[in-house]
């Protein structure tokens, strides 16, 4: 064993030569894993989830002298919220190990075989992609969730969480680790990171020649840092920015309805708008409707000009009434619209991830959406219409993970997507864009079937 | 027009502002082609076609300054192979780019889709990636190929030549941008660089805001400099080092072929074979008859100590004679060996591009795995073998971009695939492996159609 990951390292390692160790190590159950059956796998997944239940409260002690060592050191609340697991968390992980081991196995699917001229018959097989890093802060149940979904897609992975979830981790990691022992799958299929040392980090991210990919998973400043020295490839996303665009041909229930959830539903969550664009023509009738929703629920707005004397004249009017006098008869307006803070270029590229949202009036559809490709973080945006046409331009045309009709951006997850459960959230455009779930921890080999053919 | 890519640039210009404007433009006009209908894209490639036909003495007599020029500063003989265009190569760009046309446009293929619980229907759709960088030496063809390919898929381009071939690819660009205006597109959707200045690749490589993937065409020590210091996602191969595996349960007269073909049809391309491995129990049976054919054809063969001691032996003996009397009956062995020179460890991580082959015995098909995966740069490897479960394991576990069974890894390529036509061979893991063609100039974006569906 490279990584006794039970006990402390000594204080004084070559953190270097300690993580090649990992690497080697993950690389050759790579190559097992890459053959080992769905059987063994899920019973691997069953045995953890069982381990994790039966083990629970070791975890939450364990857990709980992390929180006390953070709380000694100073960490903010929000920090020690994220590292905080309680008995439905840790039922949570065990259930999440339980529902990987439901999903279909990837590995191994082929497909698109068709015979070509020569008499080759050419198709493709998914495979696993090999070695995985992962490195995460606080929240101690990405241990469980990374180990699960690497092990289902055949991948050997090395987890880095942060210092301040180390206990919690172990006693994790222990419980994976027994599970892969009972199914006769190496231990070194999942490895946690022993030492707190940042090095380690830097030697993850450059060590090519054992680790294929990278996942961060954490605050802004920690994924720009690794995209920017990973020497790996990097599946993640920095920003949010998502937009709502609500379109003149917009239901205005749906618009009101999709444009509160998206925003207020969760504030904290990169899938939540932090940005909220609207047609000209329709402005005057949903924007006080909207005023209404966000200062009842505390939301400060930060206005287009267009938007500020819409919301300050206090009364919906325009193109559109109809629906809006519904509203508007059942919610005088007026009476506690917001603060009206002028929005500013830097507010169009801002994440707040707070309690604010930006608003700007558009002339139409085009400019929409280039105001999305040209501020946006390429997450989700979603259009509200029941123009067919400019639904479709929509989601042809805006550059985005994910495009949406008529829903709200908070469904960008992998759960809702039917995925069963993901390791994360891509922006990038190559391999895999939005939630990122099993598939996106594949790859496609060529395959090619042929009776001693040769080429002329 | 940011780039007069019809006549020369002043000697001292801003490199990275120019880079800059290219970046600007391509991003523009990316924007625009994301929504060029079929018709439109197809009709400059036919347009293209033409123009080049039309033009086919003009270009060859841009290429022989060229040439002229390469043979005056001294280029080696290779290089004004590859940089020479013949009457053939030229109508084979026009009829390369009529093919293209031909093929079905994979922009806004639509799929997968399903509703979920929440009433949500989510799927996927087919995008462009962006804007490709394309960097390559000698061969002006490329300009044509690359123009196509990333037209037709609906990305900007930006294509740097070498200074070599600086003459020709201008004259090509000039009837690339007559496509792209007569279909009514914009002329910046493929731009030729116009500088020779080699820090215009230091800029293109790292303008990640302006170009979302790199591909580079060329030797080793190029496509090594642009990994290393690319700030962007570089779809590439380093090496080819491809293995022939005969197993015990090999059909000899099949064996003999595939690895006749792999190594000699044609010696310097990335698919060739470098290293054949043979099962020890067939080796004494099918060595003695490659030795020969390889002999005839002058081929260098290293060999490890069990290869030397039985093509020394000079005698096919052992465990399948069968097949092999009947050839061995037609050509006479042991007449004219050929060198027997000692593989070194370094052989088995060569890619020789050379009329050089290593010959390695192994003891089965897991030694031989184990040494593909080893030694081997995951691009195609193809067993030899009647033997069912031996061709699935080999098939699963080899980690390469194609895997083979009874078949010359020469097929290796995006025509013999059916992909129509190729932009390179990756031997990425993530994104696309193996031969690139438009679909790997595409990614996959999530479309979400709702009802006014919000999230609980």
């Amino acid at each position: 064993m490279n990584a006794p990951a039970d006990r402390s390292l000594p204080g004084n390692i070559d953190v270097a030569a300690y993580m090649q160790g990992l690497g080697r190590s993950a690389r050759e159950a790579s190559r097992v894993l890459v053959r080992a059956d769905t059987h063994a796998k899920n019973h691997a997944l069953a045995v953890m989830a069982a381990a994790v239940r039966r083990d629970a409260a070791a975890l939450l002690q364990a857990n709980a002298e992390d929180v006390a060592a953070a709380r000694a050191a100073g960490l903010d609340d929000a920090m020690i919220d994220r590292l905080t697991l309680s008995p439905k968390s840790v039922e949570g992980m065990a259930a999440g190990l339980e529902q990987i081991a439901g999903l279909p196995d990837p590995v191994g699917e082929m497909g698109g075989f068709a015979y070509r001229p020569s008499g080759i018959q050419v198709g493709r097989m998914r495979v696993p992609l090999g070695v995985i890093g992962i490195i995460y802060e606080a929240r101690p149940n990405v241990t469980a969730d990374a180990a699960g979904l690497c092990l289902k897609s055949g991948n050997a992975c090395i987890l880095r969480g942060g210092s301040e979830a180390i206990r919690a981790n172990r006693a994790i990691a222990a419980c994976v680790r027994e599970g892969l022992r009972e199914a006769g799958l190496p231990e070194s299929a999942v490895q946690v990171v022993e030492t707190t040392d940042r090095a380690a980090v830097g030697e993850l991210i450059t060590m090519k020649q054992y680790v294929d990919v990278i996942v961060p998973r954490g605050g802004k400043s920690l994924v720009e840092r690794i995209d920017r020295e990973a020497r790996i490839p990097v599946i993640k996303h920095l920003d949010g920015i998502c937009h709502v665009y609500i379109d003149a041909g917009a239901d205005i229930d749906k618009a009101v309805r999709i444009a509160d959830n998206a925003k207020t539903q969760r504030l904290g969550t990169c899938n939540t708008m932090e940005t909220l664009l609207v047609h000209a023509a329709i402005a005057p009738a949903v924007l006080p409707l909207l005023g209404k929703v966000y200062a009842d629920k505390g939301i400060e707005l930060r206005g287009c000009e267009r938007t500020r004397a819409i919301l300050s004249s206090g009364e919906a009017t325009g193109a559109d009434p109809g629906a809006a006098s519904v509203q508007m008869a059942l919610q005088p307006a007026a009476k506690s619209l917001p603060a009206l803070i002028p929005a500013t270029e830097e507010d169009w590229r801002t994440e707040y991830l707070a309690a604010i949202l930006s608003i700007r009036v558009v002339d139409d559809l085009d400019g929409a959406i280039e105001h999305i490709n040209t501020y946006g973080s390429q997450h989700t945006d979603s259009i509200v219409t029941e123009d067919y046409t400019r639904a479709r331009r929509f989601l042809r045309e805006v550059d985005s993970s994910s495009v949406m009709v008529n829903a709200s951006t908070r469904f960008a997850d992998g759960f809702e997507y039917g995925l069963g459960a993901e390791i994360g959230i891509s922006t990038n455009k190559l391999h895999a864009r939005g939630p990122v779930g099993l598939e996106g921890l594949t790859t496609l080999k060529w395959v090619v079937l042929g009776d001693g053919q040769v080429r002329g």
